[in-house]
């Protein structure tokens, strides 16, 4: 790479969110640095694009770095492809998202807006990152996730990423010493035990919010949530050939062209 | 399987689309059916969840079946979740979702709340299938696609599926005696090339409708791509472990935690 790279910066928590203001920060030290992001919060919005309303786009300053920044009404996922086409113009060099605020590691990979905008990018063939820290809080400490981001992100410019790969990035919420190091992983096998809270409005029509608790379900001790029970950031290679190859020969063993 | 089985029907298309309509009066020969799906059309919702908002459901009769019915204010994913935890209370047998009006094949399946609700019933350990026909208007013609609809979740009623895999079925917009049969494949690799139409609003300000076209770039004759140009229906066994294992060892020669 001899000129400065570009790198696009998005997430899921919005433009103003301190996770994202970190992960500008780390990104000048290595580029020229486009921030496309949501307006607002867009939490648990998947792989959503926006195909039944306009969207609207803001140049804006949020703070005094030298990047260029452009708000978006839409999801991480339109962020990305309005980048790309129509803010930037060409493929940036890097695609980055986050710092999420909130753990995205095992199945809420499927769920995350931030990795749905990284893998948006790897769709679009831009080596691309999603970078998430295990605190939900808006005040979180975004201090020992830095160098972390910055190493991980120096090694996908120096070495690209396979066709096809992205990478699940997710930091533990723990002081610079004690975080371990670095693990690549699998995905581990995890699923939310949903809960509804059932209120009445004062109308007294029924309504439910969504909660739940997670639940890992997976004893192995090369899964990214492992290693951040035990310290490490965890580095997950992801696909988005969702294909379950191995399945195809036994499907074949049916009888449905009979 | 001595009883008849529970089989819980959605959608993205929205409760009332001529499609479920379909999908709802094939799986009633099969099982006894509750329907929860979205109460407006969800498409492009990918796997988005509710979390900051409230979600109401309605109780409601659609047509004169035999079906129980209700309308949600949630994704397609949020249904699948309210359908478990409180209204059966329990997992259903199979999990139906759509049909869609229009393809989710290749990297569709990325960006559909049809396949999403699908996956999400996968997550929580119910065999699943998502059902798509390859026309987007309300008025499609669904009856070619009925036959294979009832063939297909007979077989999935019969042998199950294995664990942590759901089906993405395609069906191409063909007379019935033009529809080949059926090929098991793996999703081609392909992508929307996007194209944004800027317009003004009439107070002047710049926005965006997002369209594109689909490019699909792989001429394999083993997939759904293939499957559906050349007259068959397609299924692809979907996984929602993302782990790209073949590239673990790859990034562990990364000098990561030097």
């Amino acid at each position: 790479m001899h000129e400065r790279p570009l790198i696009l910066v998005t997430n899921d928590d919005g433009i103003t969110a301190p996770g994202i203001r970190a992960l500008i920060e780390v990104m000048n030290e290595l580029g020229d640095v486009v921030v496309v992001a949501p307006d607002s919060p867009q939490s648990g919005m998947g792989h959503a694009i926006t195909v039944s309303t306009t969207l609207f786009v803001e140049k804006l300053k949020v703070d005094s770095g030298p990047q260029q920044e452009y708000s978006c009404s839409g999801t991480p996922v339109d962020c990305v492809k309005l980048a790309v086409k129509e803010i930037i113009g060409r493929q940036p060099d890097l695609c980055v998202s986050g710092i999420n605020h909130g753990n995205n590691a095992s199945i809420n990979v499927i769920y995350s807006g931030t990795m749905s905008a990284a893998i948006e990018a790897g769709i679009e063939g831009i080596p691309a990152i999603g970078f998430s820290l295990g605190n939900f809080n808006w005040n979180a400490d975004f201090e020992p996730a830095k160098p972390y981001v910055l190493k991980i992100a120096e090694n996908v410019l120096k070495f690209g990423l396979p066709s096809g790969v992205v990478l699940n990035v997710n930091i533990p919420n723990l002081s610079k010493s004690d975080i371990k190091g670095v693990k690549i992983c699998r995905q581990a096998k995890a699923r939310w035990e949903e809960e509804f809270d059932k209120r009445q409005n004062p109308h007294g029509r029924d309504y439910y919010w969504l909660t739940g608790k997670f639940v890992n379900l997976d004893n192995g001790d090369d899964t990214d949530e492992w290693a951040l029970k035990n310290g490490y950031v965890s580095i997950v290679p992801v696909q988005f050939d969702l294909t379950a190859y191995s399945v195809i020969q036994n499907l074949n063993n049916w009888n449905i062209n009979d």
